[in-house]
């Protein structure tokens, strides 16, 4: 198994455990920040060290697109280019191209699509969509996928989940023709391969849902992520959806809910058992101005703010709390100045890892109803 | 004195010294970063620590207009505001007056001008922009000026200088009158007062130079500046000007050249004994993906750097060399990404300010000639 995953704590259906990747060892449950472009927008990756991220997803269309995915393999893959020694996840392109090309085409063979930066046609078909993976190089790989759309009539969701489980299929045949070409140069990695994910679709329906996930893993992964989330749904129906898809999965191969969520809601579905979660919020939310503090949220361009003195989060031990104050981010926000997207997204990043940290102590302090109320509680509040 | 300055070392005409302000020593020669407004442009304060950046000039202008004088005031000052406990110097706004705003009235008064950002009116003179200068709480801050442009005719150069004169005096009036309403709140530094430079100016005509020098240090100030260079004229014009002006400034008193200059230029400026400089050009430059090296300037976006895995800079120690490759940087740049603006900004800095730690090491080995042939030899292969 090219992917060991040992459960250590568990509290409830919540699970605590390690990731053994060929980069080094993960705590679950894990927030990975995204990097899109191989960078998490604004934040060096020493930064990303210092703030304790273990796991940091890439995505392959952006990168498939630039700098390309012979440029960044030619160097030794992902980890060289962007000088991180840590893990890494990449994600397939099927979300992006669904979301962000402006025209495609979707066939039994895989997507045409044009570029979102100069028109450019393209094809991503599972077989090319691994291959990009296995170049790329990232420690985690997931298989090609068609995200299914919300709202989607039943029909539509279940001949959506059906071409994601060919795909899954041939991602998975591909991937075992060519996974030894990882251009992985370091020596205590000879040999060594990534790891493949399925993925589960079958929109908001949950028996198209529970089929989904019992052929997929039939299918045979090194674990299973649960896509179509947080396309627009209500958050009950994220929830429903989760509740009825997570006992299908295996025990004991990790779990990863794409594209989620906020800080409460990550507590809530490592609550549910879920091991792995990603999600642009924290440094989106950053570039607005959208702080997250353990007093609830601050939008930090409102004028109150211009002359507070106080920290941003006197919870809060990160170098932004230990040094700044509203005042002055305020200020940078205010003037447009590059340091706020910097000092906002290590902010919004710290209190993510943070609240992943906490939710890890708890699980293995076997309870986690301390933390859960007071995210409900914040919920409640702005409701 | 409320400035120490201890001259420690000589070699030829330059000299390496101490500068004691009341946020701390400074070594000379010191490089200044330029904060415009109260932040180095994308470079975190924990960073320019890190660089060893000892002195950092703010705007006057800049933070009259946004978030505004008494803002900063309020909260203790320009060190509390920005979280900076090293030593910082003001700017007296009349440079940006003349170079930035659209519509600008000059009398005897002052200046009446039109913000860059909204058009509002406001009106700056010696004794506002002292008060201003004073309620930021830098530790150094410079009298009220007329940088005379380039070129200038002799007449207009000789009104202008002898309109600085008076504006100096005024300026240090309202300084001797106003010093106390400093808002520094710690106690080691009750009773401490700034220190306030006079700026020489005088275009490009080597007698006004010398005239604006003698009456600017009869006036008495506790350093000295040589305004209106870099103002587009030819670098041997600028050579020249400080050959007639240095020899006339006080040799135990600090002095201070304005906007310079190239990482070569301050090497030539150190060594013609000016003690402190200042300059956009490291973060412009590096927003604009030039990038300073030891072996000569690297243009980021330039292709060729595509695929190459080589540190930026193999001579320099800095965060970025020591992590990342040209074939990163470059992806980043190019891709637009925030991060390519944060990595470029502080190796330049690291490049200048390493530049400075040389050339004092070379002042107290007492020998410039290596560094001196060194850049030498780089600007000449480039002409």
């Amino acid at each position: 198994m090219p992917l060991a995953f040992n459960i250590e704590s568990r509290c409830g259906e919540a699970r605590c455990g390690r990731l053994l990747t060929p980069h080094g060892e993960v705590e679950t449950p894990v927030f990975m920040p995204v990097g899109t472009l191989a960078t998490v927008k604004a934040v060096p990756q020493e930064t990303l060290e210092e703030l304790g991220a273990q796991l940091v997803l890439a995505n392959t269309y952006h990168l498939y697109l630039r700098p390309g995915v012979e440029a960044v393999c030619e160097i030794g893959g992902l980890h060289a280019f962007m000088g991180w020694e840590r893990a890494l996840l990449t994600d397939s392109g099927g979300f992006q191209v669904f979301s962000l090309s402006p025209l495609r085409q979707l066939s039994e063979a895989g997507v045409e699509f044009r570029s979102h930066l100069d028109g450019s046609k393209h094809t991503l078909t599972p077989e090319s969509a691994t291959d990009a993976q296995v170049h790329l190089g990232a420690d985690i790989i997931m298989a090609f996928d068609e995200c299914t759309e919300y709202p989607a009539p039943r029909e539509r969701a279940k001949e959506s989940l059906e071409l994601t489980l060919r795909w899954a299929a041939r991602s998975k045949e591909r991937f075992e023709e060519k996974k030894h070409e990882v251009p992985w140069r370091a020596n205590d990695l000879k040999g060594k391969t990534q790891a493949l994910f399925g993925i589960v679709q079958g929109g908001m329906y949950m028996d198209l849902r529970r089929e989904s996930a019992g052929r997929t893993v039939e299918l045979g992964f090194d674990g299973y992520a649960i896509g179509g989330l947080s396309v627009g749904e209500p958050r009950a129906l994220t929830f429903e959806t989760l509740s009825a898809t997570l006992p299908l999965l295996p025990q004991d191969r990790p779990r990863y809910v794409m594209g989620v969520g906020t800080p409460e809601e990550i507590v809530e579905y490592a609550a549910m058992g879920v091991d792995m979660m990603d999600c642009v919020l924290p440094t989106r939310a950053a570039r607005h101005g959208l702080l997250y503090t353990s007093e609830g949220r601050v939008n930090i361009k409102n004028a109150a703010y211009a002359r507070d003195e106080r920290p941003l989060d006197p919870g809060c031990g990160c170098r932004v709390c230990a040094r700044y104050s509203r005042a002055y981010l305020r200020h940078l926000y205010a003037s447009g100045e590059p340091l706020a997207q910097v000092l906002n997204s290590l902010h919004n990043l710290a209190h993510y890892l943070d609240t992943m940290r906490a939710v890890r102590h708890s699980i293995k302090l076997g309870d986690l109803s301390g933390l859960l109320s007071g995210v409900r509680a914040r919920v409640n509040s702005k409701a």
